[in-house]
């Protein structure tokens, strides 16, 4: 007899933004002539860079003749495009990661999930909360977890991300061996300075343990001072992996393509205790389940990097951000208390009541869909998060509904 | 400490294709002036079809405009290109397989990797010998396998496809809960009947079994009386899931695009003997570890169920099994048995000498790359697989080469 992995059985019932959809289409249904303005999902809204359509077009224009048609390319990505992101995401940061130590792949939310894959089912994972749900759910499904009991799954260390301690973790007080971070955050939109990451790296390397670092939002950085790789940070390559993504940065999300880092130097330890390189073992998995990403995708993302590429990529960037200072500006004069906004395409927003309440109350007043907090996490209760992916004509008018409803 | 999934230590030194690029680079760099006719990997040589490359420029022209750009996807596709592989791939052919029961990917060495995380550890797995490597690979990493002896993983039951049985496995003697089958085969070329497969579906509804069906090759059938889907047989619907590709059909290697079938009547069992819908577990594995395919690929995809490209991709298929007639002929004119290359693109070629050997010869002596059958598994020592993608004209001067050197 066939069975199932079981553990599939302990996920909560639906994945956030479903359930949020959900609620839209009813409330759509009910309420055919409201506009309604979406602020949850954070999904970009305009289009691709034109250096990006270009080599797009290119590309296709050359699977369309046999001499320079491209059948399966290497699994870790082409050379090309590992090459540019390797000297414009890291060297020129003076960050040190080779064209060789990066994986291309069709999203970061795949590599993210995929990685755990890596380690034994009995590592301790710590988790933040309020966290993107896809690094908890993939544990889940692995059975590095216990039931969910009280809104939180048994067997994972949660770190929480509260007003307390300004939305950035502190260490575990308990020793864990898996460790989630994500700056800038998604959902707080909250950052990390160099001296706080720091810490982490010196505990990844002090307790063996390794830190799954989330960079997919770093475009947004506006502050010098603020590290947009973990690579800045003095010891990482041998204690961490970091995960980026073409989708916010380059308006990407519906054409798919993200990036791994995994360092030459970065290891977990066979049972023994004796080191194993990661590197390895990513490109084993890679190779085994990932057929590489498709090729004319691949010449529109090496394009970003491209002179006008950066520039066209920078403007869609400050363009989001422009909405995100709106949100903020508008947020706080309303008196609510929010993070996020400055360096982030998120602002996350204290409701000062139940999250679905003001997900509701957003919707029926103001015709606006936020993301509640509490769908990401116990410490997101009470909190919702607004996203700045949207036309700055239609940000403008949410926060006159929202201010005409709630102010 | 961060510990590794041992499991990893278990799989054999290097990946088969990887093997044969590297023997090819050496060979090539001390026979600079040598051309090699590559006919060992399976990948397709002429461009996309013209219907797909205008839908490729359409999709990507959309994704320039703010009107019309397309940001996240539907995780399981777009319905426009779900609705066209049901009609076409299905509802034509009088399998009865709705466009909600496919799950479009990037890719059938994805998904067939993938699959198996939807079922216990414990799962008794029969593989095919000789098999496409990535899916006895993935099982080791998950765990369902002892170590590697002899050429073959322990607790692992494999299926025989030899001479003896025209290279179509019997069922086998013990009870075995999950069944992967690959028909029109990689690498033997083999077809199953519609009786015979009907064995296969029977045996899973007496043993509450689950058959993996890879379809990547069924657009090289010929022969009406094969079945192109396992759906075609009676009681399919709820003990298999289906595997297709447009790789090979229609020259999407590097441009990634396939899919799933998971019929929503199809079943495994909790450990209490519960029937579980695997519809509803891959649709959660899909929506949390991934994040659609790219949607000018899925319009490029939708393109090949166009009139126009139909005809152009049967015009593919077509070119390429000239290829794997000539190549049938020319190796039963020189003496060799083989299997093959009537409704498959590959041709089993019985070297009567050892795989490697075989391969090396060929390299040597008339500068072809073939793959060795003992890269697929121990019943494929002996055996090299030939590939009929390429041009007529190299396959013609790689046939002459061979011919002048083994004639």
């Amino acid at each position: 007899m066939i069975t199932i992995n079981e553990h599939y059985n302990k996920l909560q019932a639906s994945y956030l933004f479903s359930n949020i959809a959900k609620r839209v289409a009813e409330y759509q249904k009910n309420n055919p002539e409201k506009e309604i303005i979406k602020m949850g999902i954070g999904d970009v809204t305009k289009p691709l860079p034109s250096a990006c359509i270009r080599a797009f077009h290119q590309a296709v224009d050359e699977m369309a003749e046999e001499t320079s048609f491209r059948g399966y390319g290497p699994e870790q990505g082409y050379e090309f495009l590992r090459e540019a992101i390797s000297k414009h995401d890291f060297q020129a940061q003076g960050a040190d990661i080779a064209a060789d130590e990066i994986f291309v792949s069709d999203g970061a939310k795949c590599d993210t999930g995929n990685i755990q894959e890596l380690f034994s089912t009995d590592a301790v994972v710590a988790i933040p909360d309020p966290v993107y749900p896809v690094y908890l759910d993939t544990n889940v499904m692995a059975g590095r977890t216990g039931n969910y009991q009280n809104g939180r799954y048994e067997n994972i260390v949660y770190l929480d991300a509260v007003k307390e301690n300004n939305f950035v973790p502190a260490l575990p007080k308990q020793t864990v061996d898996l460790i989630y971070l994500c700056f800038p955050n998604n959902p707080t939109g909250s950052t990390i300075s160099k001296d706080e990451l720091k810490t982490w790296v010196d505990y990844a390397h002090q307790n063996k343990a390794l830190i799954l670092f989330d960079a997919a939002y770093e475009a947004f950085i506006n502050n010098s001072a603020l590290p947009k790789s973990i690579y800045e940070i003095d010891g990482a390559r041998e204690v961490a992996i970091e995960f980026r993504s073409f989708s916010k940065k380059a308006g990407f999300t519906g054409t798919r393509c993200a990036y791994t880092v995994v360092p030459k130097a970065c290891t977990a330890y066979d049972s023994y205790g004796q080191p194993q390189f990661l590197h390895n073992l990513w490109s084993r998995r890679h190779s085994t389940k990932f057929n590489g990403v498709s090729y004319p995708v691949q010449r529109a993302a090496e394009a970003i990097y491209s002179q006008e590429g950066q520039q066209q990529s920078a403007d869609l960037v400050a363009y989001y951000m422009k909405n995100a200072a709106l949100i903020r500006s508008q947020v706080a004069d309303l008196g609510f208390e929010c993070v996020g906004g400055d360096n982030s395409p998120y602002i996350w927003i204290d409701g000062r009541t139940d999250s679905w309440n003001f997900f509701d109350l957003l919707l029926e007043k103001a015709g606006v869909v936020c993301t509640p907090g509490a769908g990401f996490g116990t410490c997101g209760e009470g909190y919702i998060r607004l996203s700045a992916f949207n036309s700055y004509e239609n940000v403008s008018l949410a926060m006159q509904r929202i201010r005409d409803s709630l102010g």
